[in-house]
């Protein structure tokens, strides 16, 4: 029975709960118990815990099955992949220093991992590894992982990271086997090379680490978090409640589809009397799972989450999805595009601001009915600009002449019937030409455009104005009057296996437009590229050259990197600003998701070491593209190199 | 005119030597003065070095040429292409903060390369990277190595590496900028993703580094050392010389193909007076280039060079050449491999030593006329140990019936005959049959073989001899007794770049056999796998597991390993050994080459941080296979998973 629903229809995998069991040869019987006792899936160990290989006699393993629980007969198959994920043998220790124990586990390890596929099951989670070591059990696992058919491999690893020795300045204070257990599941991945089918369930502790090292799990992909009874405390009432810290970790794990399994004994003696909220989840007869109590307060933490914003529950379906940018000066917009992207109220209204302001500061009160200002579009689309022109001149009473111009013959086509229909003819002129070509009759005031991508430059926004500028007067106004790119570090395993899956260079030098959701973000966003309008030096250039350094934060330890969002952020017109960049984004607008720089093989950082990085925009006759590079910690190979895999057709 | 001809044959680039000039736009007497001079070639400025491109008026830049250093017709194609190595101006600064400069050497950079290509030049040199950073000039080189044509390009570098600091313990106590060079050299080169067009000129200074940290560059694509005349020192006869520390690094450079060119002024004294020894390098008329003596110097040095031993010399054109090792078990050698294996006399003096002590460890001297000791040479091919045996019971007096045990049926028919020939059909009965299928009509005392590979194992030693062991006494005696394998990590960038340029995965999974030359060893050899036969034990295996961490010696500096050398070493029988192990390699045997595992990725080692590697011996039902893995400084992809790409067939 799922843990509820949250509002406003986020209905993710996190809703079903699960609960790990003991090795239990009754198979039919350990299933009905959980499911009629709220659960919905159990962590079944597969084989009895007592089999060794090197203990079978040779003679009698001919004519003995291998001590599985129960034949694959005693649940259906819909049973075995909906409500079983399998266990692994928890002895197994494919690293130790005993050579007999490696070669049972390596045995054991793929005689159950070959059972739970004949069952069809969706999920075995693996043992922790033991030790600090973990290159045997890999290349064992990795082995597997070849030819694995369809299931899913969880690796449990507890979320535990020291942070006395860190925050001292003195690692050598930590004390040995004391690590940082998301170093073993990065040696792990990457010894298995991001394999699609590993992943991780986290053991929460009673101890939570800091929240920046706790945030780059949200990078990584975990499928369960596993919660001991031992961990849970016990409110006024006598029930099992959770520290705020790990309120927190569950409700963010919630919010990136991690399911939650319970585990462990009983160890709150919950009330017997049944208060009135409970009567609901009781069942009939009055058993109570033994677990139930816990099982209800992680139900509660589910249902007391915020509702989803609207805009969150429109862009569901385009979390982590990788989408190539726009090119709007080579082809053309179709119109369901522009029909999504002039619903954007919050941003056209931020335009109307900005008109306005540069209106009144052009043209003073008492000149307001003598002097027109003109006001060019340059981009109009299908007219969005020339309405919020238009009302900003009606809200401060200027007069004013709006030149609409517009490459897209099929935009000006609805261009026209606007104008029309609103009476707009005596005020604005349509022009059906590319700014860069247009031979303008006279100067604009006012110079207004909406041509910038996620990283703000990357639609060729500086190139299109570069342009236009030779028809705005000396002393006039583009809107916007400057932008600048930002990027952050990220840990984003979703994305880099979805590009890694193409199996080519190509997609790993493409920068992507994506709805950032499973995503670490390790430090903060730095500035970029900055152009400003309009550009008055004698020797422009659009080329540009940034080099930054980023100092990922002590407490979030050693961090892998797959790459880069990238966020814009414009000044419209003096205070008025329009973005992206997270500290300060514009709320409620949804024309932009992040860019995404990935690099071709991930950067580890260890903690306490800074992070540099290059980015170019580069400019050719007929192209314009971006270079990136990292340099340090150590230095990666340059990204996409004359452009040879992704470019902006001039 | 060449430095003169080494003894034994390497006539290596090394022969020619370079002069550095100052810009001179007359290029036709600047090189025949130097050609005159003694000198092979010149490394001459190509551009006017007050040239800035933002200087220069762009009304007038119209109708005028760029200030090249003459036009191409001023010398013939071939002396452009074989005298001329171009210098691209040295005030060139990509990282520069200044943005004209930065700009400015953009533009000047593109335009030197461009006029080098015109001109068919057949390398140019780069100045060094000013300060610790160098990505953008990385990336404006790596824009232009994509579409280079033929030409090298040589960034140039000095041999400098701070050891104080570390010698101290404390790299605090470096200054700044006082960077180890090859640092600057390991991330240009990681930028430009190794691109086999760009390489290295090394400035040698007066002080050099220490002999660990000179030797990281014997793997790097070294194509010239230019010492300064301020390095020279002045003997006793006021002529210049060079310190031994000196020497020994040029001469380190000649065996490596690396070009010296000396630069500078005259700085010694050289006498007048024309001693016998300078007769025949002095041209007519008395004249001398100002720098003879230096270039007499180098010539010297050159001479006096050890000659090239014999074997060195035959092997000179497999040096660095990758070869897939042996299938012996699968396929069947030629007759022309049996041919040269046959001719390594060591090898077999070697084996014949085992065999007469074996024999006389078996049969006391008293018994020696009464007692037949039965010997199986188990891949007796065309009958070298046969004939090793023989010796070895004829000079031991003891008596021996031999079988000769071969599946390549080709082999046999050689065999044959050779029994014939040499009158051995009483002694000696041929078996054509696989060892491991046959079934011996008696069992043996004795059991030789010379199944190994350069790896030991890698050519199935261990499953063939477990096969024939069933015929061999309880108390029998196998030569050889036990062999071990052993790996070093190495910096091999031309080995790098051979594999690479198959643009595969299996390429880089594969184990080669190479003659090692350009190869920087960075630590002592470790030891992998052991086995010993007869193996007595219960549950006998042939996989391995090994863990081994390298400790790089801390004043070799950072490193790139591109790979490991392996190397075998083999008990034939007490204490005579057999193998190629360096430290105790068997001298003038020439059976084997040492094997290469690749990295698909180049690791990056900080100085004083451990190495570790993993390496697995995998058996399957029809294959025998490698797996191997870095796991620190930080995690490598699992090299082999299953066999994938690399695998010995049973």
């Amino acid at each position: 029975m799922p843990l509820g629903e949250r509002y406003g229809g986020d209905k993710s995998e996190s809703r079903y709960c699960g609960i790990e069991t003991e090795f239990d040869d009754d198979m039919p019987n350990l299933l009905s118990y959980n499911v009629h006792g709220g659960f919905d899936f159990v962590l079944a160990t597969l084989m009895d815990p007592k089999y060794r290989p090197s203990l079978v006699d040779i003679d009698t393993s001919r004519s003995t099955a291998l001590p599985f629980a129960g034949s694959d007969l005693v649940l259906s198959p819909s049973q075995w992949s909906s409500h079983v994920v399998g266990k692994i043998s928890s002895w197994i220790d494919l690293d130790s220093e005993d050579e007999i124990l490696r070669q049972d586990s390596e045995i054991t390890l793929k005689q159950e991992i070959a059972w739970a596929s004949h069952l069809s099951l969706q999920a075995c989670i693996l043992p922790t590894p033991k030790g600090s070591s973990c290159a045997n059990y890999a290349r064992c696992l990795n082995q597997i992982l070849q030819n694995l058919g369809g299931m899913q491999l969880w690796l449990r690893i507890p979320m535990v990271k020291p942070e006395d020795g860190i925050e001292a300045g003195n690692p050598e204070y930590m004390r040995e086997g004391d690590v940082d257990s998301w170093e073993l599941w990065n040696s792990f991945r990457l010894l298995c090379e991001h394999h699609s089918q590993l992943s991780v369930a986290i053991d929460i502790w009673s101890s939570v680490p800091s929240a920046a090292s706790v945030a780059r799990w949200y990078g990584e992909p975990v499928r369960a978090a596993i919660i001991n009874t031992n961990s849970f405390l016990t409110n006024a009432k006598g029930y099992p409640c959770l520290s705020k810290r790990h309120q927190r970790l569950i409700t963010a794990f919630f919010d990136h589809s991690v399911q939650v399994v319970i585990s462990g004994q009983p160890v709150h003696k919950v009330p017997v009397a049944t208060s009135a909220s409970n009567v609901d989840t009781q069942n009939e007869g009055g058993w109570r799972h033994p677990l139930k109590a816990y099982l209800d307060y992680v139900a509660f933490l589910y249902q007391k989450m915020d509702p989803l914003p609207e805009q969150e529950r429109f862009e569901l379906g385009y979390r982590d999805y990788l989408q190539s940018p726009l090119q709007p000066l080579m082809d053309n917009l179709e119109a369901q595009t522009y029909e999504i992207f002039e619903k954007d109220t919050v941003k056209y209204s931020q335009y109307q601001r900005a008109v306005a302001k540069a209106l009144v500061d052009r043209v003073p009160d008492e000149d307001a009915s003598r002097v027109t200002t003109v006001l060019m579009v340059v981009g109009a689309g299908r007219g969005p600009l020339v309405r919020a022109s238009l009302q900003a001149a009606e809200e401060t009473e200027r007069k004013l002449k709006v030149y609409a111009v517009e490459k897209n013959p099929n935009a000006v086509v609805t261009l026209h019937s606007l104008v029309k229909l609103e009476g707009w003819e005596q005020t604005v002129t349509i022009i059906s030409s590319d700014m860069r070509d247009w031979d303008a009759p006279e100067k604009a005031d006012i110079l207004v455009s909406e041509l910038l991508g996620s990283f703000g430059d990357n639609e060729l926004s500086p190139e299109c104005l570069d342009g236009a500028q030779r028809f705005l007067k000396e002393d006039g106004i583009s809107i916007p009057s400057s932008y600048t790119s930002f990027i952050q570090p990220v840990t984003a395993c979703k994305l880099y296996n979805d590009i890694k899956s193409h199996k080519d260079l190509v997609h790993f030098e493409t920068p992507y437009v994506v709805k950032l959701h499973r995503v670490a973000r390790l430090a903060n966003t730095q500035p970029v590229f900055t152009f400003t309008h309009p550009e008055h030096s004698d020797k422009p250039s659009n080329q540009r050259y940034k080099k930054l350094q980023f100092d990922i934060p002590e407490d979030t330890g050693a961090t892998l990197i797959h790459g880069f969002a990238g966020y814009f952020d414009a000044t419209l017109y003096k205070d008025v600003h329009l973005g992206i960049e997270p500290s300060t984004a514009t709320p409620n607008m949804f024309s932009w998701f992040p860019i995404f720089f990935p690099l071709r093989a991930p950067v580890y950082v260890k903690p306490g070491t800074p992070l540099e990085v290059h980015f170019w925009r580069c400019c050719g006759s007929t192209k314009v593209w971006y270079e990136w590079s990292v340099t340090a910690p150590s230095a990666s190979p340059l990204h996409n190199t004359n452009g040879r895999s992704y470019w902006v057709g001039l």
